[in-house]
């Protein structure tokens, strides 16, 4: 997420979410911090979506949770964008205004315009602000394609016209500035495709990002040229696919999909099935299908999976998982990287794409966006390559500030920002503390240790509780944990009366001297939980 | 780990450990099931080692633990076992017996004679088992390299005459079966350390696997010929370079190697460290630098590090994150596996190493070792190309018997086998149970409710007294635990007094209706532990 602001006008770009990784556990979703926004409420004017992955609309409904402003976004985009607030029950209340790399805007006193470019996704744009203090240009996610599915190359010529004009400011992605060349054309994708699908026996399983519509499209070609029929597994994919058709998106011939419970009704060389899963996510499609697990639709021998996606970084085990499962049943299976067998290439540009984009723009100041800081350093090398100034490139954490004034652009002041953890229908409830539990309990579990002592005594009147999880299993412990309670007793006992008056003494002693028998015993660390029950 | 028995003997080739995955909370190693083998004790006669990487030495003081049999390996192999052993203070009671190629033993009617191979460790070997049944060849991990560091190439004569004699069955490694080609030499390597040597301004930082000491003779020979001086960083970097040197597999000129605290006394450009890490372990050497967590040694802007090792799948996360703090720090960073910077090349023979190997031992029967399913999968293919018989091919799970007779091999029984998880000191007690309460802890942590009963009326004698970690921030939920309470007492009021004589029924009735509570409330299921105490 980015905001430009002049003036009193805040106007935002993107709300993305990110996927936690295996140290934030139990989160489900993570996405912009919202509070200096809120702040400023009042400022903030609209909401201009680039394009519709996650990573740029997941956080969308969140956001107009606390700042309901108009959304600006393509057509394509809108229709995700809808399916999202339609789930959020925020349809109804938000002002969705649908723009093209036509469409002109002005906000308080800043003009906006966009241009088309070429990504895994249909219909993205770039952004041109043109302020009072010069022009921004935020290109959002990109590559150069000169032979698009769709035939809708990146609009170069607009592009030129925009630098030959003049930019303050580039805002440029970053994600593959580490990658030599010029990024490969979705079309090889089609030719890999329908290659596999010649050769292909039996059914034929293809799994792929289901926003990928140009992919779709290559897919439901070398359908029709093999004459199969074409049936859609997992609920994103479907989703999808009615969005891209019901819009023009996607071209699929009458008739030619089928229900999932027809399949049955065609010999196997005659299916195509198009399913999600492609990153090995465990509750979708292809896992389901890989282990037997999805109802009505079977993976046979001899049937042909095609992993029409390279795995993110992080989800390699979980793909290879899949993988060898398929193999197990005795499938043929298709998978690998763009190099290897040229079934997947990346929406993103490389050196030579982000190169062609500074040399049209040839901004006086650059920052490189959208990238872990090694891609952000290596963007900011080639964009000097190519003439940016050096010190006129500004690598950004969250919440970092580039103000611009007479023509001179500085990185000043940073505001609040960061991550906002989501774990059910909790936004930002569960921070460093809960997390902190979670991961003790989730290494080493927890043993509850209930003491109940007499008020008027100060004494233990029964013989301790103690109740472990995640820690041992208890039928092999027992020994143990009579251990434990005879140095509890003890413990307690040899508190002096005039001490056990506070009962933090007692629960600190038992936690101390409880936690390292248990230490010494099994070189595990368990959350040590004590109760006083006063009776 | 596997195991050859001719009659009542049993000959176990390898005893390594796996690493766990995210899904194994609190799990430290996985070691193979040896319940089999303690069954049949007295036929276990020894245990051969083929190398000294973890997955085929980690296992090994678990194992003497429970058979304690003679240990057979190479010489360097023995120097990394013995660290082990020393650790588990098993190194006196342990019959280490050291081996080379040239090594004849017989066990019982078996005679063993072994052959040297190429990997990314010194002093491998594969074994030649030769059995009244016929010729059984174990590869160990391999690759083949015409211009080793060390120059001890890969014994091909040797290999050439065993086929040439006739195996009836081969086992070889598969983790590059889906790499075309042949592995790239180790010394590519060199050429490269040498060149980024060469440009290096600063301190230079190398990081790699303290056990591939051919690729850290490259290190010291880059060292030598830019007049620095080496300091060895990380317990297991520091260690290995002990037994390297002390055994004469590594060549360190005199008073080379300094302290950590004698860095200052030289300058940048005079310095070579060499540390653990290369994996982005937490708590290595490297990840402690890129934080400036390491006492008395600091990297800076300027300084090269270089990372001469490739991530092992699973860990591409930690180690792009070290990768980052490098940068804002303001290092040279030198990364990428062997194609991008040539810093790394693979232990383990790619496709035609392999079909080489099947090529020079002919084996009538195989079976594909050491791998992913896909791996074992596509060296079948590979082995089938080269002349091996369809259905000659045997793909193994743990417990899996091929059993031969009369010359003919097949599978046949399947033996108790499997994980061994160790956490901590405990080997084995942590199993599904244990795991399944950690998973629910870690995703949406617990709450424990005490229920203070009169024993005579059968009632609650004070409010319920809950406390719960890891589900949600206290502070911020006062209302909603306050609910809880309400709803707890409410709850076992409703309880019939004729049932209330069941705890049981209480604890049921209380865990359904809070669960069934919070989840409406929070989207989470946090373990619900309730406790009655009577008095």
């Amino acid at each position: 997420m980015y905001a430009i602001q002049y003036g009193d006008d805040i106007i935002i770009i993107d709300c993305g979410n990110k996927f936690p990784d295996e140290s934030l556990l139990g989160i489900d979703l993570i996405i912009p911090d919202l509070s200096y926004l809120e702040e400023n409420k009042e400022k903030v004017k609209a909401l201009l979506v680039t394009h519709g992955h996650e990573d740029h609309i997941g956080g969308i409904p969140y956001f107009l949770k606390k700042l309901n402003v108009p959304v600006y976004a393509t057509r394509f985009t809108l229709g995700l964008i809808e399916l999202k607030l339609r789930e959020h029950k925020l349809l109804r209340e938000t002002e969705l205004n649908e723009i093209n790399s036509e469409t002109m805007l002005t906000i308080g006193k800043v003009n906006i315009s966009f241009f088309r470019v070429n990504h895994s996704i249909p219909d993205c744009i770039g952004i041109l602000f043109n302020t009072p203090e010069g022009n921004v240009v935020h290109t959002g996610d990109f590559k150069f394609d000169f032979t698009p599915v769709n035939n809708q190359y990146a609009d170069i010529h607009k592009l030129a016209e925009i630098g030959r004009q003049g930019v303050l400011l580039l805002l440029s992605e970053s994600t593959n500035a580490e990658r030599p060349g010029l990024s490969p054309s979705e079309r090889i994708v089609g030719e890999h495709v329908i290659e596999a699908f010649l050769k292909a026996e039996g059914k034929i399983i293809v799994t792929t990002f289901a926003s990928n519509v140009n992919r779709l499209q290559q897919v439901v070609e070398a359908t029709i040229r093999t004459n199969r029929k074409l049936v859609l597994l997992g609920r994103s994919m479907v989703n999808v696919v009615d969005v891209a058709i019901e819009r023009g998106y996607l071209d699929v011939p009458e008739g030619m999909i089928i229900e999932q419970n027809e399949i049955n009704d065609y010999p196997p060389e005659k299916v195509t099935i198009l399913c999600t899963g492609s990153q090995g996510e465990p509750m979708a499609a292809l896992a389901r299908l890989s282990t037997g697990n999805f109802r009505g639709v079977d993976i046979h021998r001899g049937d042909t999976v095609i992993f029409a996606a390279g795995p993110i970084p992080g989800n390699e085990r979980n793909v290879t998982r899949i993988i060898d499962n398929l193999y197990s049943i005795g499938a043929k299976v298709i998978y690998g990287t763009g190099s290897t067998t040229g079934m997947h290439v990346s929406g993103h540009g490389y050196q030579e794409d982000l190169k062609l984009m500074l040399t049209l723009i040839q901004p006086q100041y650059f920052v490189p966006i959208h990238g872990e800081l090694r891609m952000l350093h290596h963007h900011r090398l080639l964009a000097e390559s190519v003439g940016v100034e050096e010190g006129h490139s500004f690598i950004l954490e969250n919440g970092d500030v580039v103000d611009i004034k007479n023509g001179e652009a500085r990185q000043t002041r940073k505001i609040p920002a960061g991550n906002t953890y989501v774990d059910g229908v909790g936004v930002g409830d569960v921070g460093e503390i809960v997390l902190r539990d979670r991961k003790q309990l989730s290494e080493d579990g927890m043993l509850v240790v209930v003491l109940t002592m007499s008020k008027s005594e100060r004494k233990l009147i029964s013989n301790p509780d103690t109740i472990t999880r995640g820690f041992v299993f208890v039928k092999d412990s027992e020994q143990l944990l009579r251990d434990v309670n005879r140095l509890i007793k003890q413990t307690v006992n040899d508190i002096k009366t005039s001490e056990r008056s506070q009962w933090g003494v007692i629960k600190q002693d038992v936690k101390k001297t409880v936690g390292q028998f248990l230490y010494e015993k099994t070189k595990r660390k368990p959350m040590i939980l004590p109760i006083i029950i006063e009776v």
